[in-house]
């Protein structure tokens, strides 16, 4: 009896592996899947989905006060933290079943162990070796402790934390560049707590557009969340009132009384993989792949949070390289579009980014023309007073090509699959223009937008 | 002094008129518009600026129920009607003097009075007669009085009436095939109305893909709004209890007792705009024009409610029927798609459908394929219980195009905009299927649809 050799084996069933193993199987291929422990990964069980669900109880409770303005009285209002946390752990319980009907409709092999590749084609899992053509690897991101005297206490967590506790910290100091602080920041405040964040950057989301982190900086401080800058945690000590942080910042050196440090730092899962035994460094901060998705060694592939730095451990973007990669190794020619990626933030004022800055685009030697409408303008915006609201649209001179497009307002991320759309399309900004959003919507923005960047805004004053 | 010829004089300032006349102006023009009664017209005054911010208060009370379920309590709700209407009045007064800025600005020279056509190229305003090379027939749509006995007692009303009272009807019939009555219908249910909606139609919006208007109606009903369908008016009189309405309808004869019946029924606003000395006919429904929204008579263009049934006078339709008019006047060459107006519907669930539907598709003549993704299948629909919500995508098996996208879900109508922006560039289904949209994303459900069209939806149960 003959081996059977699967054409493709994917490591990690998470946000990434999961796309990449169904989509192996329907191109005809012989797939497993191996998850050492959550199906649905840190997306489904810990990240996207559980803090998702926290902001849109978070936003609701923003939008009480357009409801004041419209008329509406909400006179008691309640917050049950430990009730928003067990809807949210059934609704993930749910989904990960459902990943798991999917996988097996699409007839991908499930196996639940840890996977250890010990050569060529061969990986070695719950004391079994199997053979395969091609390997993705799709192991997602582990967290990185963070390194500060006093890092080390208990009061120093990270984002899990928050997911297996049913009181929220009083006070907490939210450290660190990662946009999902920012979320959390917001989510705490609005749930009672003392919000403070801190970036060791000169801004909040330093790598965005400044059109648009100006306008975030200035929702959330209108809003009482404390944000410091140029930040680094000197040292963080118990006391008999929490946590006593001392914070260096661009304001100098203070001491901060807090309940928790929250500090999210993660970094590409490669260790443990036996990833030596194909010639694949685990010790690099994450493996280097090409377009598509192939890295270095012939018939292996990684996806996702393994591929890049922390800014950009997007799911969606897991499982687009997680597709790419699995029809790469099903024989077919996929590649990826570096500038289709959504950077997407679900705080109030939402914020999505898509493509170049206008400081990348100059950077990348285009002649860059940026237009913009803020949403205080639009007839919808100013129905829901999205008054730090704005589109801002990149593009070069030459062939009028659309290169960014950079949202921050109610609904950014929905409305983000529209830039994504025109960058994917390779629209021009006078196509872009002449979109004939429906009418009241925010989207009429970004034909707008794209009118101001030609030079002929119709509605702007 | 010789007399000083326009290029473009507009007829009506709303939501056509506006931005041909700014448009025109734009592109060089000597350009008048003249409005006789607000600026805005009716979309900003009594349409889609008023019944949208309605709208905002009815989901956001429609929301709380999402909230419970998060743990969230609202223990005291109280709705004051007037002090919405007082907002709302306060937007469209800030918004309309924008109009005026806006036009300004781009020297648009603004004539308020009832303007005349007195022969080609020939207006009179104000007793004054003036000359241009073109006109833009922009004067929307007028109120259609409903004929049934009864039908001019004081209590059957138009939508008008909502935005002049302080006290809303405890009971309304709101009777007619305008989509804009199932928005009513909803917003005085959610503001402690006892709605019933008729139809005349089979079914509401009768024009759409039966799975919208399936997933609708169940949306409407489980909230508790009543619909009559195949309905009629027998009678209507004066009781002390209120209006008796007779209605004949699928369920059979019966007599409703009522505060108002509402009904929304416009046609083009055609009357003593002296169309006859311009050989146009002022009698017909609408006026017809190709697809560069000229008319018969050379030099005179028409756009928006004009030139089409009620159930095409969508204020964006207006908008962008406008520009390609100015443009076409001032000597350019644009013309219109008509596969990328959207038919929004600002209800909970909002709807929004753009292109053909399946049955039309296949009327044309198209080899149809069709695939639809359903909200509650989608990460973020579980998150928000999107339970009713879907995304159906239409497309041709040939070459694959797209050729209608239909969403019923928490905002559609920000989606609408990928669904046009597709259709316009002329994405085909598998280049939609393709598109990252960001995560988690209702948006996500348009790609997941159109794999679905292709055979191979990948997280579909």
């Amino acid at each position: 009896m003959t081996e059977e050799i699967y054409d493709v084996i994917v490591l990690g069933g998470g946000a990434g592996g999961v796309p990449a193993a169904i989509r192996a199987a329907q191109l005809g291929g012989k797939v497993a899947v191996i998850e050492g422990r959550d199906f649905g990964g840190q997306c489904m069980n810990r990240g996207c989905i559980p803090f998702g669900h926290m902001m849109v109880a978070a936003n609701m409770l923003g939008a009480l006060s357009l409801g004041k303005a419209m008329g509406l009285g909400f006179s008691g209002i309640s917050k049950d933290y430990a009730a928003l946390i067990k809807r949210q752990d059934g609704l993930i319980a749910f989904m990960r079943e459902g990943v798991r009907g999917t996988l097996k409709k699409n007839r991908v092999e499930i196996i639940e162990g840890r996977a250890k590749i010990t050569g060529k084609g061969k990986i070695t899992v719950n004391g079994k070796t199997i053979s395969c053509k091609n390997i993705i690897l799709a192991t997602g991101a582990q967290w990185l402790p963070p390194e500060f005297p006093g890092s080390d206490l208990k009061e120093v967590v990270n984002s899990d934390y928050l997911l297996d506790t049913e009181t929220l910290p009083r006070r907490a100091l939210l450290f660190g560049r990662s946009p999902w602080l920012i979320e959390i920041a917001q989510f705490l405040h609005r749930f009672g707590s003392r919000s403070i964040l801190a970036t060791q950057d000169t801004t909040i989301l330093s790598d965005e557009s400044k059109t648009i982190t100006a306008r975030l900086r200035k929702a959330l401080k209108n809003e009482g969340i404390e944000i410091k800058t140029q930040a680094e945690i000197v040292a963080a000590t118990e006391n008999k009132d929490g946590l006593h942080v001392d914070l260096n910042s661009k304001n100098g050196r203070e001491t901060l009384a807090v309940d928790n440090v929250i500090t999210i730092e993660r970094g590409a899962a490669l260790k443990d993989l036996g990833l030596k035994s194909i010639n694949l460094d685990e010790d690099s901060p994450y493996l280097t792949v090409n377009s598509s998705m192939e890295t270095a060694t012939e018939g292996v592939y990684a996806i996702g949070d393994l591929t890049g730095p922390q800014s950009r451990h997007y799911s969606h973007l897991a499982s687009e390289t997680g597709i790419i990669a699995a029809e790469n190794a099903m024989g077919n020619d996929a590649s990826i579009n570096p500038r289709t990626s959504t950077r997407a933030l679900f705080t109030q004022p939402e914020v999505a980014c898509v493509g170049l800055t206008p400081k990348e685009a100059k950077s990348a030697g285009y002649d860059v023309v940026v237009g913009a409408a803020p949403l205080f303008m639009n007839p919808y915006g100013m129905i829901i007073s999205e008054n730090q609201g704005i589109v801002e649209v990149v593009g070069e001179k030459r062939y009028g090509e659309v290169l960014g497009i950079h949202i921050i307002g109610r609904d950014a991320s929905e409305m983000a699959g529209q830039a994504v759309l025109a960058i994917q399309m390779e629209a021009t900004i006078e196509e872009l223009s002449r979109v004939p959003f429906p009418h009241p919507t925010l989207s009429e923005s970004l034909a707008e937008a794209a009118r101001d960047a030609l030079g002929k805004p119709i509605y702007l004053p």
